[in-house]
């Protein structure tokens, strides 16, 4: 395989890597064309975030934490991207919150999942649903492939958390009454805008906070837990997050006008 | 080849089709994987300016058409992404103001350079330079393969049209003291705070209006094409889209406010 070598003192060392690790979950048939595009996205979104974790992305992932340990059965599900992005932090979040992974792939197919799943394994993670005929039960209100999830996984869940997940399932998975939880670049996305909880954040940056609060607080009595959960609007803190790009927007314009 | 029947009256009808003609493109050697994820942060630039060409927009096509009309040596610039999504008006806007047609790969090959040329003679151009030793000229202060330049192109051009360009060519091209016009969807990137003019807008919907202002204005006095050039400030303009995109995002967020 092809590896472009990066100059770490890069100013965009880690976006830069994080391409080259998407075009080698391509060229391993993990990653497929749409998922580059989706990526693309995410950069664009990123880079009005000014590629850092904002107070309302950090304050989503609290909320989300909590949620995940109060879940009695969460599952976390995984797609292309996600698994060459943050295979680790997935495999350490299940084991943290005792969630389930599965295997949900827009395009899917047996080699894709199983692709999947081997990297996840390679990465330590036990069980991974949604592989094959195991991905055997029906959302409803979906047409694409996606509707098929695992009955012991996604199925029966109270939270899911599905990091780069298209609207159409989140949807599906709320008007099933679960908790759904999602980190999405784009704070305007239907997936953002119809989850339970938005974090708005790029995964590599998001998954390694998650798993340290969900550390933090595991262990926390569940009264506790509820109150930070209770306490959350995802609607103002989606629009905290708009803001907060339009305000930076406006900075970058001033500040050109000074230079 | 897969293809995949869009809806023509899906609400992203036309996103989708690009998508897939870009998938095409990468089957057929000419788009990368690169260029995918460019496509995915365009699309998400173009999101937010609502998918339509704004005012400030408008008004750097004008002065892109005037521009081209009065140089003495202009060259269209086209990569991968350009020849799949606007070959036919790459062809049409090069016999209008009498242009060059250059291929310039960032990620370059004999074959993709070959691929990009035998599309743009599909679409009806004749000499495509560009392609293979052709491109032996140098431009100085760039590292990648994008500096070499076609002697008979780009090296002599008083007025270079690059759509989806990279930074460090636009700023290359600039020193040279040659006039450079570029169609990029991200305000605050540095092509677009290097370029001559920058039109902020998507290629699908700006080459074809360039076209059309080339075609009105062909035959109009130097003076007055030299007019409207005259009075265009690049920064101005680029403040105004990115005011733009500022404004929308607070007026979404302020209707869900309101929903």
């Amino acid at each position: 395989m092809k590896t472009v070598k990066i100059p770490p003192k890069h100013p965009r060392a880690e976006s830069l890597r994080m391409r080259e690790v998407l075009k080698q979950g391509f060229e391993e048939g993990i990653v497929v064309e749409q998922g580059l595009m989706a990526h693309g996205r995410g950069e664009a979104f990123d880079y009005l975030l000014g590629e850092k974790t904002t107070p309302p992305a950090s304050e989503a992932i609290t909320v989300s934490a909590a949620a995940l340990l109060l879940a009695e059965k969460p599952v976390i599900s995984v797609n292309g991207n996600v698994s060459m992005l943050t295979p680790r932090e997935v495999v350490r979040l299940a084991e943290v919150v005792g969630a389930k992974i599965e295997v949900n792939l827009f395009h899917r197919s047996s080699d894709r999942e199983i692709a999947v799943m081997s990297r996840l394994r390679s990465f330590g993670a036990g069980e991974v649903l949604g592989v094959g005929d195991k991905a055997s039960a029906e959302l409803h209100g979906l047409k694409s492939l996606r509707r098929w999830v695992d009955p012991d996984g996604m199925l029966v869940a109270d939270t899911v958390l599905v990091p780069l997940e298209d609207g159409d399932r989140t949807a599906a998975l709320r008007s099933m009454g679960k908790t759904v939880l999602t980190i999405d670049l784009n704070p305007l996305s239907r997936t953002a805008q119809t989850a339970s909880v938005t974090i708005v954040d790029n995964v590599i940056r998001a998954m390694p906070l998650l798993v340290k609060e969900a550390e933090r607080r595991r262990g926390e009595a569940t009264d506790s837990l509820g109150d930070v959960v209770k306490g959350f609007d995802n609607q103002v803190n989606l629009e905290k997050s708009i803001s907060y790009i339009a305000d930076r927007l406006m900075q970058i314009s001033a500040s050109k006008d000074d230079a």
